[in-house]
């Protein structure tokens, strides 16, 4: 009999922010795979460390820097390949994902190459513009309000379209794109209240006013921003 | 030396959504308090049930089923004035939040009171959307979407054009205007590919194509509808 695939969100970095479901599939499970990014350590896996033991054969699927889709496309036929050979063996292998499994992560990627041939649970994990708001105390919806999650990688006037439609909304990956998504939170009116939070949860987190942010400084890659409701 | 007001998120519903830390907010906190409504038990404690103790002082704040502005006003007033008694005594007071405190939870009411008068902190929860998404396998959002949390309060013409401007959405609090709903999903030709998603995680919990809610039958006030993207 085939194992089952677990997504396993992890939250953004605060190993407080893992659920019990994800602690309890983390340590029933045989095998725990996490993507890194090449030669770099698995954020994924320093988040979930202490409920790391001897038992648990671990799999680094170590992603390529370059955003070629043949190479990123490859790197998860091989990922999905190395999965499967575990489920085939009736091992269950539990995929751990930063944030939610299913809101821009990776897992999506393996989900999709795998979905129809092994069985597949989700245990959904704290995502990144929740753990924001709350480091801040900072609403994100009430009563008749409507909030959108954006990704930076969205077309500029898109991405503008959905600023002006929405109450509030996050834009997470914000890198190098910070300079045009000032532009663009400026002309709407949403600069000046408009807070910027870099690698939440995380030793090196930042939380700033986003007019604070050095226009010379990059962004890191998990830094998103949080803008609106119009005051 | 003034007590803390904690904001916790509870998540939607399964016990095993809680994450780490609220659960050592609640162990930790002397005093623990949550909504109802009127004559009902507590949700949120029935999720935390098994972390409460004979340490805890609990507090039940009832809230009035009627919805006329004043009335509720007066409702949060009088629920901040007991939460500030024991914030003045020096006691830490965890008030337990369904979903996430900050998105649409009534956890806000209570800061908006409270936040000039004394320390407070949030621990963010996993939100029904999210857990929702998993009890599926539903993708929620890949690399360059949008996705987009309505409330079904608001007004028509607005909820047609959120939806209509992201890729994707989740519309909460169904309830009774779940046929306004689905004519406008309909519209929007979504409603094909439209999820219901009732009481997730509770033992009432319904999880049906849209399409098949009988017409007859109203929606429970927490269900919710994941709808889009565009096949």
């Amino acid at each position: 009999m085939s194992g089952r695939l677990i997504g396993v969100g992890v939250g953004p970095g605060d190993p407080g922010l893992l659920t019990l479901n994800a602690v309890a599939a983390i340590e029933a499970a045989p095998v725990v795979a996490y993507l890194s990014a090449e030669g770099a350590a698995s954020l994924a896996r320093t988040i979930v460390e202490a409920h790391l033991g001897p038992q648990h054969e671990e799999r680094l699927l170590e992603a390529p820097m370059r955003a070629d889709p043949e190479i990123v496309a490859a790197f998860y036929d091989a990922a999905a390949a190395g999965i499967a050979h575990d489920l085939e063996a009736g091992r269950d292998v539990a995929l751990l994902c930063l944030g939610d499994p299913l809101l821009y992560g990776s897992f999506v990627y393996i989900l999709d190459r795998l979905r129809d041939r092994f069985a597949f649970s989700v245990v959904p994990g704290i995502m990144s513009f929740g753990a924001a708001a709350s480091r801040l105390g900072r609403v994100l919806a009430r009563r008749r309000d409507s909030y959108t999650i954006l990704s930076s990688l969205l077309p500029e006037q898109r991405l503008e379209a959905l600023i002006e439609a929405s109450d509030a909304v996050t834009i997470l990956k914000v890198g190098k794109r910070l300079p045009r998504l000032k532009a663009i939170l400026a002309r709407q009116g949403l600069l000046e209240t408009a807070v910027l939070v870099a690698w939440v949860g995380w030793p090196e987190e930042r939380i700033v006013p986003l007019t604070d942010w050095p226009d010379d400084e990059e962004a890191p890659y998990f830094a998103l921003v949080l803008a609106g409701p119009k005051p």
